[in-house]
């Protein structure tokens, strides 16, 4: 056995092409080019290439500050645009930053800090023109939440603080680095499923916590899932205050009505992006005529004039609350990261021009850097505030200027204006922007596309809801995972046929009209063969020469005699898999079978060359097209049908 | 823009081979028939179909009994066969027995009960007629390491031995609920070369951890790591024993030299597997007669005469060791089953016959589960005691029954025999067999075929030697895994050219003789398109299109017109991946491309029609191979020719 081949002619040329190996390349050039293209897919330094060295300096300082680049060609129309947008997004930036800063149980002052020195180092750094920088819901929340869990706002506001900024600098420190280690592509296993369903839910969650501030409620759980939040809401029935909750809906209807209206009618896209700031100053106005900060209205009281101070000394490093720090600083900084990313790439398709990821990242990192050390807390770019300042007409990240400008107007001049704003206006503001994020239209595309999909994206809601937002995010880049690991551990194999009239071969299911060619079993494999399969595929290749042969077997057809491997889709194979094609080989043999590789590529034939593999089976039962392994057997066949019976099945048993 | 289509001629029929899209199943008949092929690849089922109810039970019955089937078939001939086996491998299972418990930790006389109940229930339930059951050093080994990190076993050998009962109760558990629930495929996770380096790192830590016997040390640190061993050893020159390093390099000459001479002489395996018990019985002599004993040469001492005491009442489950008991169970659990069915799937292939995985798992789960209460500890098909089996000529598991006789009548009559035999001896035991396990050939064979399964199996060796054994392992683990994704998330796009004088399309790098077709680039796509790699192909494509256009530029040839996306490899796709298609389609649309698809295969098509893409493409503009997409693609270039330039620029310019 072994070795011994069958009892046939020996033609070296069976095939009519001759598969390549390709010739050995040295290791470490290899190594080189697969660690290119793992790291470098968009081969960054081309620009660099052939340039003097003064020119290289250059256009890495404008590769660092695109401000730089696209600086010099600014124009006054593109000023007058971006004055527009700016303001309009300042409009926005202002009531939300400081809604948000509530939800992360901050001081409402950190949210117009946050607008102030994040944007105006995104807009050196950053390369989206469309982007408007500033706080979001989630990240705000999942600050809270995980914060909260081991430190108490209330009790200790400045522990609190202090460890707000903490974690925002390991944020900046987390993707800045993912950036320059060209990382990024690890936010792409935050799928587009993933993504739907865990917004879906965070804006539930986020809503959910804005009862507190509609019912006018002291005090509240801690915890974000719908249980616990109901519970505690319907514990406190007697402490509901109804002039919160006349107020809270009056508002809520007016911005959703003024969101409505936008939407219908695109060029009115101001009346929702100011309706935030006239909700604030009309309830502020109402609180101050009315005096209903003394009768269960709750206001934002007292906020500080003035700059970000610097906060470089408020950083935690002890060891206490190290663990706590980083990792909420790494769980925020990846969710903001993702979204901010997200947004981007979607206004840049618009417009059609590139956004670099991890080019983004550090910008990003940098902004939070140095927002930590001025008071700031998480920023990136809200979905929100970047549409309205796309609507708006913004024509380069001098908007994100322009906004930062007029929030230090805000800050030196304007906060005891806001003294009297309710906190329920605030909750209406936040409820009212994230509807927008509950996409059920998009979680009912991916039901009718793709029910996988539709899986993680329900588990990832449901997981947020009931759950908590970790929780959420962890079971669905899990269940996005498992699905990856299935398709290699469970790869499709079938049949194929011939197509009438033609040398083409495909899966007899997809094309009932192709034909089985008799004596010949035609397997495609769908995946590379590895140590996670090459169990599954012993078992499943033996159970297709079964069936097959059991099907001849009652049709009396001519019996099976050669076994096709089409190996197009096999785009990788390790030794487990090599160990595979052996045993399948020898096992095959056995049964008087001979097996035919067809179109195994560059690197399959590379690793059957080196493990000997193609020596064992012989150069020639490896053919280019299966249309060619197909002629290759029925030469063989034809050529042994003149021998007589009984020295043929000699042969077979002899391999027995 | 839009759906708006070139100004080309519209003929229906632009390829020759329509790609059909395969009818809409319902979503409960694809998930019972995905579920099916993930959960029961072999088809278990398949031999009770058709059948009468009376023939189904007993059917069902020889399923979990295989000793039914084969049983009433069993002839003179395979007992004489087996009796030679069992005897054999009972004189190497008592032994290693001992010196494995002694390896755990555990009272020694557990070697023996864990080679008397286990292999009786392997002999009912299990399918492989060539393992020889019984426990093995590196279960042993984990066993001691992890239950010792909570429980000293010399200060408090009662629980210790209680938890180890519990482990293996648990332990049981998982292996038979892995079996039951068809979760058989876990244990492919550990790939050959992760099996390959665990292993022998797991030998190394063993024959370290016997320096401990070889120098008659008393005290020795708990830790397995090299370090910490070393450390040890080297800390206590002054307490090593001579008499005791003279013994043990003496039996360890001899086992080593009978071990070698089998291998060169498979007819004499006979000398090796006598060699352990010949050498128990000089030591034991030895000691005897020149009382070295009292001269710093350890023995076992006395060994408790009789069978199996019942164990049941000694689990232990509660909370306090509850998670300890449950992480050791499934580890050693999964380790054992690792170990056990690589085994039996070795000789079984030798052999010729089949070895379903999941009725093993159930089989190994019910024998730990029996052998937990009879105070056995973990016990699975070792490979050196099988290999001695099949080497003796063993026909059927009855091999295993002859062993536990043989080793009951040791325990009823012959334990006192044991007490003079030194340590010294069982750690030279276990030494040789270790050394059969450091498999450095395979090693060299791995960084000759594939150097990731050569840098897994190191980081399992070095994560075992330098870590702990669950460190090596979990290394391991997630490398492999981490290939697989990686595959996924940077798949290989490739360029495609046209082989002379044929309709056969393939890698120019593969094949340097292929062409390029002039106005047309040809992509093909090596992995599903998945959320992990939709960002990638974006950029990669994109810069595919970018080099083309810049080639074709400087060297003035037909300008690019045509993308062709080979989507043979492509065997899924979710939604990330049909909006990448999507935005593909509009860039290139913008940059005055057509996008052209090649051979999506049934799920892809199924998808793309769902979600409307094929409507968005146009269906003409999907062909059934490259070479026709490329016949398409040139009938639309000819005839588009005679219209005067400006005209065709005009409709490119339409589109931006």
């Amino acid at each position: 056995m072994g070795n011994a081949d069958y009892a046939y002619p020996s033609t070296n040329m069976r095939c009519a092409h001759q598969v390549a190996i390709p010739p050995p390349q040295p290791f470490f050039e290899s190594l080189k080019s697969s660690l290119k293209e793992t790291f470098f897919p968009d081969d960054p330094l081309r620009q660099f290439k052939n340039q003097p060295k003064s020119k290289r300096f250059i256009l890495a300082l404008q590769y660092i500050f695109p401000i730089l680049e696209w600086g010099p060609r600014y124009s006054f129309e593109f000023l007058k645009a971006d004055l527009v947008a700016g303001i309009t997004i300042a409009c926005l930036a202002i009531p939300q930053g400081i809604s948000y800063a509530k939800l992360a149980n901050l001081p409402p002052i950190l949210g117009l800090y946050s607008s102030f020195v994040p944007p105006l180092v995104y807009a050196m750094m950053g390369s989206s023109r469309d982007l408007a920088v500033g706080t979001v819901a989630v990240a705000s929340l999942l600050t809270a939440s995980m914060l909260g869990g081991e430190v108490n706002a209330n009790e200790n506001p400045k522990l609190y603080l202090h460890l707000a900024f903490t974690a925002t600098f390991f944020a900046g420190i987390f993707q800045a680095s993912l950036g320059i280690l060209r990382l990024g592509f690890l936010v792409d296993f935050l799928s587009h499923a993933t993504i739907v369903g865990f917004m879906a839910g965070a804006a539930t969650v986020v809503c959910l916590q804005q009862l507190k501030g509609i019912l006018g409620l002291v005090n509240f759980t801690h915890k974000t899932d719908l249980v616990s939040v109901m519970t505690s809401v319907f514990q406190q029935t007697h402490k509901w205050r109804w002039e919160s909750v006349v107020l809270g809906c009056c508002f809520l209807f007016y911005l959703i009505l003024t969101k409505h209206l936008s939407k219908k009618r695109p060029k009115l896209f101001w009346i929702s992006a100011m309706a935030p700031l006239t909700s604030v100053i009309l309830g502020s106005l109402l609180v101050y005529l009315t005096h209903a900060e003394k009768h269960g209205v709750q206001v934002i009281g007292h906020l500080k004039k003035g700059l970000n101070p610097p906060s470089f000394e408020y950083l935690v490093f002890g060891s206490e609350y190290l663990s706590l720090t980083l990792k909420t600083g790494i769980v925020t900084g990846i969710i903001a990261l993702a979204e901010g990313i997200a947004v981007g790439r979607s206004f840049a398709m618009f417009k059609n021009y590139h956004i670099d990821g991890n080019k983004e990242m550090i910008a990003f990192g940098m902004m939070n850097l140095a927002g930590s050390c001025t008071s700031c807390y998480l920023t990136t770019g809200p979905f929100s505030r970047s549409a309205v300042n796309f609507n708006a007409g913004c024509k380069t990240a001098v908007s994100n200027i322009v906004m930062a400008m007029a929030v230090m107007i805000t800050l030196l001049l304007l906060t005891p204006l806001f003294h009297y704003t309710p906190i329920v206006v605030l909750s209406s503001i936040i409820i009212a922007a994230m509807l927008g994020l509950i996409d059920y239209e998009a979680a009912i595309h991916l039901f009718h596309v793709d029910k996988f999909d539709f899986i993680i994206c329900m588990s990832a809601y449901i997981g947020v809801v009931f759950g908590s937002v970790e929780i959420g995010l962890v079971i669905a880049v899990a269940i996005s995972l498992l699905r990856v690991l299935l398709f290699i551990a469970r790869p499709r194999t079938f049949v194929l046929g011939n197509l009438p009239d033609s040398m083409i071969y495909r899966g007899v299911e997809q094309y009932p009209v192709a034909n089985n060619v008799p004596g010949v079993l035609i397997l495609a494999i769908g995946s590379p063969i590895y140590f996670a399969n090459s169990s599954y595929l012993r078992e499943r290749i033996s159970r297709w020469v079964d069936e097959e042969e059991d099907k001849l077997k009652s049709s009396e057809e001519t019996s099976l005699q050669y076994v096709i491997l089409d190996m197009s889709s096999v785009g990788n194979i390790d030794t487990s898999g090599i160990s595979l094609l052996e045993e399948l080989k020898k096992k095959l043999e056995r049964r008087g079978l001979k097996l035919v590789l067809a179109n195994p590529d560059a690197e399959v034939m590379k690793k059957l060359n080196k493990s000997k593999f193609i020596e064992l089976l012989g150069h020639e039962w490896i053919c280019l097209t299966v249309g060619e392994a197909v002629g290759a057997c029925n030469f063989m066949l034809h050529s042994c049908k003149p021998k007589p019976k009984t020295d043929e099945n000699e042969t077979w048993d002899n391999n027995v």
